[in-house]
């Protein structure tokens, strides 16, 4: 079986040369899926890239578009050029089954717009979520929506709650995950209506593990395996995270050089600190999927390196292989004739 | 000249013996100023832990109070209680002139509330905000609002943008602070309506270092001097990071203790890891000021130690020998007339 991955090589700030050498990088390491290409943007540039990598060449098409979707496209005007576009073909090609998943680096309204109307939502989600994987003490959580919905209302809270819990079950092999909802503080009273809300929803649910309210340092405490919040705060708070481990990161390195005592510490430790960060790199945390659609679609980040992309093809490739979207859709229904029940009943 | 500071001494999660501790810790430490405490609060528990700091007792004294305001009450139930409440009557000792400065660890909104009715905010200022302290890679950056208002509209913002650049030019000792608007994006089109438009009023303004938005990890890059949010990401962004800091200190400590070469280079670097912990310690950064109220009145974590009160009332001393409010009334004073100035012209 070929897994076939369509990629939008012109968005992400480092453009096709970084799109194609994370292309190639994650065919190397792929060795147990066999994999084939469709390279989506300006033909003559990825045939310029494709050329430094026979042999992800020779396992690749090119599809070529002049009309491309850049990061300062509002996404209004992205849908209106919709397949036409570079993007829009990218993700048409798994709408159309050319492809098993689709994946990019560029404008996340666009991207999220278009993927919406062309690969559809899973029954009972409005808007999809982007969920992120997160270190903690604990082992990893699942943190939904990092950026896609800047606000959102309770039904979309809610439903960003049962889908990171269907999809924590896969990814951290759990029977009956955690779920809890991001605040200002654990009491009751805190945090605005639609939160409030939320809360009180979720509460009632039976054969849901909720946990109530969380704060912004339980994510890494680790304290429940899902935290769900808007777009903007999941993106600020991820995004925090990461320039805290940076500067830390930062700090151990001029804390220990600036000593010889401190670099003897170092040297001697060296094998401990290469794991330690590795285990911090945000890289390996890249790949963010539309959690809700019913195909496939994964978002890079925009300033990611060629490691970085290659990662987020390595997620496409997982989450095809492990049958996610199915295996949400199955829970999420499950969950939704429970609440019809029990909204019936009440 | 004596600094006189006014403790609530029944909010926080621990209680009258942190709080005290806590005051003890201050007055050993400050060594430059004299300090007198008026406590308030269940008078034989305060009287019970004074026992324990014969020389905190000697320059104390205690109110009692038996309507307690609790971390459970609803903001406008403190409100109704007034100045009969311990919280209220120890704001009420700043209003009065019998105290310097308050400080308290309990219920924040209503802590807010009652602050900002007795303690009334500064011309121009809608509502105070509180700001924090952060370690960034090129020193450090003041990020508000962390947490006095879930909610904001423009006209907050931009008022934070006002205040955190004139508490910047003070504590950090600039001239002229670089300001952000935080964000999902730097992105002129990224974020709600909200931020939009205080990004498009703040951009026009004159004599003012405004650099557009930033994000999440621009806070430890220390991209700009101020940062402004509202307050649930803003205590979302801190939070974060301060949960980053423990999750990391937890991988260092276990990665380097399960080799032995890993405890040796520990050992050797040993001093090294002392100074970065002291560095990492969210204690320090403990004890967050109302900013924008015509007097000083400060919180504490609710679950913080006795330490990290200490430091909060050192925030306190700090502030009221450094005459901070006079001194952010004058630049405030300063812009609203430019603002006003401006706007006429337009």
């Amino acid at each position: 079986m070929i897994t076939t991955l369509a990629i939008d090589v012109m968005g992400g700030d480092g453009g096709a040369a970084v799109v194609v050498k994370g292309a190639s990088l994650a065919l190397e390491k792929s060795v147990n899926h066999k994999l084939a290409f469709i390279f989506f943007g300006h033909q003559p540039k990825i045939l310029e890239e494709l050329q430094k990598f026979p042999n992800l060449a020779a396992c690749s098409s090119v599809v070529h578009s002049d009309i491309i979707v850049t990061n300062d496209m509002k996404p209004a005007v992205a849908v209106r050029a919709g397949r036409k576009s570079n993007m829009g073909m990218a993700i048409n090609a798994v709408a159309m089954g050319q492809a098993d998943a689709v994946i990019s680096a560029g404008n996340t309204g666009a991207y999220m717009a278009l993927s919406k109307i062309i690969l559809k939502t899973l029954p009972g989600i409005d808007r999809p979520a982007i969920p992120a994987l997160m270190p903690t003490m604990k082992g990893k959580a699942v943190v939904l929506d990092v950026g896609a919905n800047i606000e959102c209302n309770t039904d979309n809270l809610i439903q960003f709650a049962l889908m990171g819990e269907a999809l924590a079950c896969q990814i951290l092999n759990l029977e009956s995950p955690s779920v809890g909802l991001l605040n200002v503080g654990s009491e009751e009273l805190k945090g605005n209506a639609t939160i409030q809300e939320a809360y009180q929803f979720l509460r009632t649910l039976s054969d849901f593990r909720f946990s109530g309210f969380v704060e912004g340092d339980d994510i890494t405490a680790g304290k429940t395996d899902v935290i769900v919040t808007d777009g903007f705060s999941g993106n600020v708070a991820l995004k925090a995270i990461e320039g805290a481990a940076r500067l830390i990161k930062s700090i151990i390195t001029h804390s220990l050089s600036s000593s010889w005592l401190g670099r003897l510490g170092y040297l001697i430790g060296r094998s401990q600190f290469k794991k330690l960060q590795a285990q911090l790199d945000p890289r390996l945390y890249n790949g963010a999927v539309f959690l809700g659609l019913r195909h496939i679609a994964v978002k890079s980040h925009g300033g990611v390196d060629a490691i970085g992309f290659a990662n987020s093809i390595d997620v496409a490739i997982q989450m095809v292989h492990k049958n996610l979207v199915h295996k949400i859709e199955q829970r999420l229904n499950l969950m939704n004739a429970r609440i019809a029940l029990e909204s019936r009943r009440a």
